[in-house]
């Protein structure tokens, strides 16, 4: 397990180490988008990664290298979403139990992907108290281990080998944009950045009603998400101890975007590309087009972080 | 221009011309497809495409191979889809105009792609007679050469490349599933595996509220599509004179399914395989998982004709 925060021998085992349970997923490009934006852009498409999302990678590093020791009792967390999917499949690789607690008013979606693993799952109130507090409870209960979504060296490093992926397959980008939520993705990209190909720039995408990476950024101080309102349901969250000080040294800048340029990049990219996004994923491509003068005749690398979407209830209904 | 049935050399020669213009698409698997249907699918994705379908393939094969002197005073078609935009877009790259009669209940979507590739819109009655009778009201004002969307030689051996790519890229088949509309596609396909992959069988799939391959298949005879009853809009259209006997000669079997198993088919994928898909591209998954026991253990292509979609109106909404 990475107990300090993962160089570049932690992300290289962490690539090795999840490899035979993981996609390596497709880079795509699209002429549309190019057309569009004015960049040249190469899509990182974690939509297709097992359990739908990038999270699978950071699971997967966790549960594979803690001391087996401490995971006989299984694992636990609270995750209203891809986390809580990610964990469970990567607890039913290691034939362990997995306790997601998740609000009472999670997706059915998400509740389906959880039950669809193997996942045991414990509703608690939708708030951030209730969550930790019935957390609490069933790791007393169980003495499961926690893994938090993002707090977490082993969950960075997992994240981290989304970015080396990408590097690898597309050298020389000028520039990588990761969504920014509680910050996992984010500070494994910047740190995969730094060591696998240090002349490209991460820059984090967040939706400007959910802006506490924003704020964080700019104040130099961790300054927690109060009252999100977006409908990037992934991208709610406040940034860690553990995430902020990486992104606040290696991320050049945070830029936010409304909802509604959002939901725009999300449906450009179903009609011409024909992938699934979930919003949270098209935060990074609403920058682009919003700020086109400041990325026209770039190369730029873009993560789509997931595609689980509830497909009864599509943003621009 | 191919004025014969192709030969292994026309779709050989297609393959080339065609190829500058045109994606060479991916071929996908799914583990959840193969865990529901016990079978090993392989995708040959035609939605991502360029204009989104297969069609492109056809269209361009035939702009590209017809004497230029012929093709002076541009094409012209009646379309109310895919085979519209394709042949504005073949057209435009030829720096032709591509006179398309639509009926006038077409898509907004439909009709914004055939804008987007700059062809010249005429609308009409929806009723094939008002489509033929508007198309040659056309075809005396402009000279425009007509390009059939299925009833075509040059266009048949362009969609033949399709399963020659798929053959290609994954030898050894036992089946190749294709959905059925004109024939176009279904007619090169089997040719592809005809010449290609000769111990692998062509099996064509067809809603059952548009069942005219079916009955012709069966009647030994062509049977027209008469009132077609089925959401995949890209399979209403009967057979032709030139594409069935092709069919009936190296088709082994036409299948039928209800639209509720296409829309069911359709949801999985794009819950899963986070693709989007058209109706007419479910019809074949559709008849795997309906018929699960006929084609469990074997090594299945599919292909996946489109992906163009109206957002605003899905089907299982």
């Amino acid at each position: 397990m990475v107990t300090h925060e993962p160089g570049r021998e932690d992300i290289l085992k962490a690539a090795e180490r999840i490899q035979p349970y993981l996609h390596r997923t497709p880079v795509l490009t699209c002429s549309a988008v190019d057309h569009l934006t004015g960049a040249t852009i190469y899509f990182k498409c974690e939509n297709f990664q097992k359990a739908g999302a990038f999270k699978s990678r950071g699971a997967t590093n966790a549960v594979f290298s803690i001391d087996p020791y401490d995971l006989k009792q299984g694992v636990a967390t609270h995750s209203s979403g891809n986390h809580a999917a990610a964990l469970a499949r990567a607890a039913r690789l290691k034939h362990i139990p997995a306790y997601i607690v998740m609000p009472e008013n999670s997706s059915k979606v998400k509740i389906a992907a959880v039950k669809t693993y193997g996942g045991i799952i414990t509703f608690c109130k939708p708030t951030l108290e209730a969550r930790e507090e019935k957390l609490n409870e069933v790791l007393n209960e169980t003495n499961a281990f926690e893994i938090h979504p993002y707090n977490n060296y082993a969950i960075i490093a997992g994240q981290a080998t989304t970015a080396l992926e990408l590097i690898e397959d597309q050298p020389g980008l000028d520039i990588i944009i990761a969504p920014v939520g509680g910050g996992g993705l984010l500070s494994g990209t910047a740190l995969a950045a730094h060591y696998f190909s240090s002349a490209t720039k991460v820059i984090a995408a967040e939706p400007s009603g959910a802006d506490d990476a924003y704020q964080s950024f700019y104040q130099k101080r961790l300054v927690p998400s109060v009252n999100p309102d977006t409908i990037a349901d992934g991208l709610r969250t406040s940034l860690g101890t553990l995430t902020f000080p990486i992104i606040r040294r290696l991320v050049s800048d945070v830029i936010t975007v409304n909802d509604q340029a959002t939901i725009e990049a999300m449906k450009f990219v179903w009609e011409r590309m024909k992938i699934i996004i979930e919003p949270s994923s098209a935060v990074a491509l609403a920058i682009v087009i919003k700020h086109k003068h400041r990325f026209e005749g770039q190369k730029i690398g873009i993560i789509l972080s997931g595609g689980n979407v509830d497909l009864m209830h599509l943003p621009w209904m």
